[in-house]
């Protein structure tokens, strides 16, 4: 892998930006945690598990920053660091639970300096654990796909996703790791089109074959017989399992029960929100009518086109088979997996 | 309505050109069928029932530049016509319907140059026909949306894509002319966007209340409650009531029957086939890959990514709530329906 999608260099987090792929490979260096939060806001980096690392790099930047070595002062600078990272992305779980774990660090006894200190481990700990934790769920994962199997995935959930490897996609490259031949067929994920711009770009570099389709082509591919399962990643996962993804999930797991085709999620459980007791709680986020009326830059509406355009929908637990975590696989009922493998360890 | 998607006008067809709207309202004008039939397969002029009308103003045309007095020749050179025509775009049955017709008048007794009249009358009777196909279908459908209703419609089945009023947009129109208040989500419909770029510029200038959302939003949309019915047109229908239209409408009418929302199709009978006893006969046409790398011009995904890129899918008839044609509603089963209506009058 030639890419490195966030880095920790020098007291600087260095940002691949991901709305330039795949034509441009250009970094983003800052130590302005001010700017990680546009980062995730503008989708330079994005992607629920890589915005939770970005955003804990961010608030060790904001402590960073901070001259004052009077502790009240350091905390509620520290707060407001918090509320400009919090306020960017509004659906992702990722970015809240990442956020919590810095916060509780603050709380640590010590001077200001040794907070700091301890703030930074925690980012890089962070980013490790959930690289960790894609290198595991990709081995669990790996378990469902069998030799010949073609894999219908949305968005992305590859290395620029997440900590560095993926999720749904660690899978599918865990499995191709283990020798199967493997087939993916990915969505181009309108309206950003993260599928045709970064799934394809990291399945290129990876060697795994696939084939690219528009959104609306995935049920003809069911409907023909030639998909064997799907996987997605998932942006927050409430209590009883209803997962908020990336608009066009919902669908995809609709037409995957009609089709009886297995319809799988791959998700570290620092995705789990068991504050949520269904879907019904997620907020989805609604972004930008231009997302939809142009595209990369280009017009492809009239002017003055009303749009409506909310970046996730929630896919009740009904229509998922699994819920593939680092601690394991959480099958039907998801309620008791889920208390098991987040909140209550 | 303030364009002529076709027109006959001092021996030569008019075509508006749909690949330039919305930006641009530009006019082909040709006396050439093989023009005709390049502006079928590069979309100039799209939608089954245009296609239809457009290769039966070609047949003519093809017709008219013909020299020669002798029937037999005369008669060889309509063969290449209709070959040429036919060849244009494999799945629109309108077309074959079209030029069915004018070959059955080139068997007509006369003079060549009475059979030249005769096949230019055949066109413009088909293309007066199919606008009064229009009109009632869309008076049949109108019956089945409510004041309030909220539609889902794909692709674009307006005016631009028929002989001028529309097949599923012919519906809404209609409910709209009759006064009720009505609200349309608009598919953008990838590849092409004809949803983006048509149906968006029909329904501004009917004056129309419109969403436009991208094709893997219709789901979410349909599990909030918000859409009452989905109408959809056809490029082809089996004498079963399997029936093609354009890439996603599967997708939409499996998403209908999970949400409990009744799903039509609107078509002339014109575009039934009653040779194919199901849907599995019928040809689906697949297009370039860089209709899905590319939009209007700019690319999307990494060089040489691999593309499969069908245009239409097959809906089963159980998907379907009813067919309207213009000659009333076909209902389940529609087997019998189909006959009647079509082909055995």
């Amino acid at each position: 892998m030639s890419f490195k999608p966030l880095e920790w260099r020098d007291n600087k987090l260095i940002i691949l930006d991901q709305t330039l792929l795949p034509d441009k490979e250009v970094y983003l260096e800052t130590a302005d945690y001010r700017e990680v939060a546009r980062a995730i806001k503008n989708l330079t980096v994005r992607g629920a598990p890589a915005i939770g690392v970005a955003a804990a790099y961010g608030f060790a930047l904001g402590a960073l920053e901070i001259q004052s070595g009077n502790q009240v002062e350091f905390t509620l600078k520290l707060e407001k660091v918090s509320r400009v990272l919090s306020a960017s992305r509004p659906t992702a779980r990722n970015l809240f639970w990442a956020l919590e774990r810095m916060e509780s660090v603050v709380r640590s006894i010590g001077s200001t300096t040794q907070i700091k200190k301890l703030l930074l481990d925690e980012a890089l700990q962070i980013h490790r654990e959930q690289l960790k934790s894609d290198v595991s769920l990709s081995h669990y994962g790996s378990a469902f796909i069998a030799d010949g199997n073609t894999i219908l995935t949305h968005c992305n959930t590859g290395a620029l996703a997440t900590a560095g490897y993926g999720t749904a996609l660690g899978v599918i490259r865990q499995a191709h790791q283990e020798g199967r031949q493997i087939n993916i067929i990915a969505t181009e994920t309108r309206p950003l089109l993260q599928g045709a711009r970064l799934t394809a770009w990291e399945l290129k570099q990876y060697g795994i074959p696939f084939t690219l389709i528009t959104d609306s082509m995935a049920a003809y591919f069911m409907r023909k017989g030639k998909i064997d399962l799907v996987i997605t990643g998932a942006d927050c996962i409430a209590a009883n399992g209803d997962t908020a993804n990336k608009i066009g999930t919902y669908a995809l797991a609709v037409l995957a029960k009609e089709h009886n085709i297995p319809f799988y999620i791959a998700a570290p459980t620092s995705t789990i929100d068991l504050s949520l007791s269904s879907g019904n709680e997620i907020i989805i986020e609604e972004r930008s009518p231009e997302e939809v009326t142009h595209i990369r830059g280009v017009r492809i509406a009239p002017e003055h086109t009303p749009v409506f355009n909310p970046s996730f929908d929630v896919t009740p637990h009904q229509y998922i088979t699994a819920i593939i975590t680092e601690k394991g696989v959480i099958r039907k009922p998801f309620g008791e997996g889920m208390q098991k493998f987040s909140g209550l360890k």
